[in-house]
């Protein structure tokens, strides 16, 4: 079972590794991190750097492909040289799936033409205008593309993928093992329950950090 | 806000990405990840390398530290220049904090004598035997220590290490930036919930990980 997770500069962290640390235990798989080229690739903020060892090519023909998302995602989106990978790929995956605004890049390359779809709460406009019908939803099941809302949905999406890939009792033994049993101590995850005061706080934090990565692309 | 995240060969990855995650997204917050070496730091699978520019000494009176689990823990058990950092950045933290199998680390350097903690549920003898009172919660506060449970526990409690550094609104935004809503397709999530079976079944993959990695230590 081979799984690919193409990273990007400025990628964000948590929506490659929580479908990473899902999917890795799924009997039989390999999870392989691809970047632009071999090498060092840094997160949104810069303070993660992953080392891999080979471009996204290099994963002719994934199982699973997941696009996580983050700032770098808007520089990709005219990119046609990982669009033209994540089509080719896609005519082979048993499931083509993105975290956050990886779905807008599923969107760029044609995947989601008319399909529902859901990817960080942001950017459910630009996902629409992108050809795709946003649906604020946690996780959404198109046929075999799956997409998941912002950076922690990657979890729960992959635990149902696992599902998907294999049985409920293996998902559940992941979910287990990794001890998913999630209490955050607030109930403020989405837009319809945050105070609306800290949805504009949000709004306002990611629109900066947005320009300040398109100022640093030039 | 300096934030310390040791890693060290085979840690588990989400153990220390979802706290990072959270911590990351703290006004002024610098999170680092340190190895016992700069370069090239593999995960628990060898599916991920993080690749780090400083040693676990450089971060020599960080504000938050953050000791990640995984099977490596168990050669850091002895490992006295590790522990006696820890021991060091320990008497200058507001925060020192662990999750998963961290905790034995911080067991094993002293500072848990007596007092409650928590580890991944599979653990949580050893954490007993290593001086520590093992308590089967998400998230346990004794002072200024907090550790966490398994793997994805992190997140929770970076998230109320966020409340306790500033405030419930800013913690808020941070989960709502995230979009932390989480939403598993099953409640299999700690050894109370999940079937027996399961149960079973993960207590003896991991433990075959566990024989695993200790094998390939040598």
């Amino acid at each position: 079972m081979e799984i690919a997770i193409p990273l990007f500069d400025r990628f964000t962290a948590l929506d490659a590794i929580g479908p990473y640390q899902v999917l890795s235990g799924l009997p039989g798989a390999n999870v392989r991190f691809l970047g632009p080229e071999p090498g060092a690739v840094r997160s949104d903020n810069r303070m993660l750097t992953v080392l891999v060892d080979g471009r996204w090519e290099d994963a002719s023909a994934p199982d699973v492909l997941v696009v996580p998302g983050g700032v770098g995602t808007r520089a990709l989106l005219g990119d046609e040289r990982l669009l033209d990978w994540v089509r080719a790929v896609h005519e082979q995956t048993r499931y083509t799936t993105s975290v956050c605004t990886g779905s807008l890049v599923l969107a760029a390359a044609g995947l989601l033409d008319g399909l529902d779809a859901t990817t960080h709460w942001m950017e459910r406009d630009t996902l629409g205008e992108l050809g795709a019908c946003p649906v604020p939803a946690r996780v959404v099941e198109q046929g075999k593309i799956v997409t998941a809302a912002g950076v922690s949905a990657g979890i729960d999406m992959a635990l149902r993928l696992v599902e998907l890939l294999t049985n409920a009792e293996i998902a559940q033994a992941i979910q287990l093992g990794i001890e998913y049993d999630p209490q955050p101590p607030f109930d403020a995850g989405s837009p319809e329950k945050a105070p609306a005061e800290t949805v504009e706080l949000v709004r306002a934090a990611i629109a900066q950090s947005e320009a300040e990565a398109e100022a640093a692309a030039g």
